[in-house]
């Protein structure tokens, strides 16, 4: 398998992360997509994923499964526990649903904020800005760190008491929140707490220099 | 089961759909939420679900799960075929890929247009727009249209052979553009008679008088 991707970028980070929670780095090489470049906007990729977007999971027939939710549900089949999507239906459905919040109300917002209201890649790959839309996405993502502090005071994970795809996810607004200097707000120790411990593990600290 | 949604809304009837596609809908009732009131952006629902979205399906305990495609997880294991969200790791893989791009590039753009660049849920409801922002949507709706219309031309469903969630969600998208009235664009044959097909499933046909 083929993982198309840039190592530094928050939504490859998702699937970093699930490879490596799953024991997978070994089964997969990373090819890079120069985001600065705008390769990820290219015709030769846009045929790869319509969307324009990293990463993207290659499989050995050719096929494509783009999208990190989509790529981490197909990894999370290929090897035993930790299991990242829910070992029951209603795992899975607290899972998926949280998973969606964390990219809805953060990490999303997070994204639009950097590629409307800050320089983001580059003039030659912006091409459109809306600032005034990224400012309100940039308030909406701290309005999120508040909600999932909030969460996080009643338990130790985004989705339950284990750790999951939701977690992933809001890791990696976390991720995108440092590359664009969004501190988490004051007092939000819940979620500082649970930061924390999700830096410290192997699949968080060691995202950038995995190799397959 | 209950869910919380309102009758004629393009996300709700993701989940009317699921329902009826699984045989369930006898095993749930409806309360509604009034969109045009506001009624999910009140304290009140934001409790159930923190993203003021509908629907949300309340579970016998008091548990909420929210977002169509968690709900769709869930309730596609309660009841044996149609699959909606895959029988094999891959067609999972294909079908939560093609479901996202459903959403990414129609349904939310179209959504978001609605809310910013028509009167929407009116002046009560809404209450920021950014029209420009809005108008931009919309054009990628159409592009996203085009999109799907040359995927439809190699393939009976959205994600492949059969019927999945990810033609659920491209109904969606097709319901909301009937709303604000914008056409499938010209010479897209696939996409047009692929949306025949779906308006003549009973699912779709009856979603908004489902009773449960």
């Amino acid at each position: 398998m083929i993982i198309h991707d840039w190592a530094t970028g928050p939504y490859p980070a998702r699937v970093r992360i699930a490879l490596a929670e799953k024991g997978l780095a070994g089964q997969v090489r990373f090819r890079s997509v120069d985001l600065f470049k705008g390769e990820h906007k290219r015709p030769e990729f846009l045929a790869k994923n319509y969307s324009g977007t990293l990463p993207v999971l290659e499989l050995p027939d050719g096929a494509f499964i783009a999208e990190c939710t989509a790529i981490t549900q197909y990894l999370d089949t290929l090897a035993g526990p930790p299991t990242l999507t829910g070992a029951t239906p209603r795992e899975a459905g607290m899972i998926h649903m949280m998973n969606k919040r964390a990219e809805l109300e953060v990490l999303d917002p997070i994204s639009v904020y950097f590629h409307h209201a800050t320089p983001g890649l580059g003039p030659d790959v912006e091409l459109y800005q809306n600032p005034e839309w990224g400012l309100r996405q940039r308030d909406k993502a701290l309005r999120g760190m508040r909600y999932f502090d909030q969460v996080l005071r009643g338990r130790p994970f985004v989705a339950g008491d284990a750790f999951s795809m939701a977690d992933i996810a809001l890791i990696g607004g976390m991720i995108f929140a440092e590359i664009v200097k969004l501190p988490i707000p004051e007092g939000c120790d819940a979620l500082q707490e649970w930061h924390g411990r999700m830096q410290a593990r192997p699949s968080v600290r060691n995202r950038v220099t995995l190799s397959g």
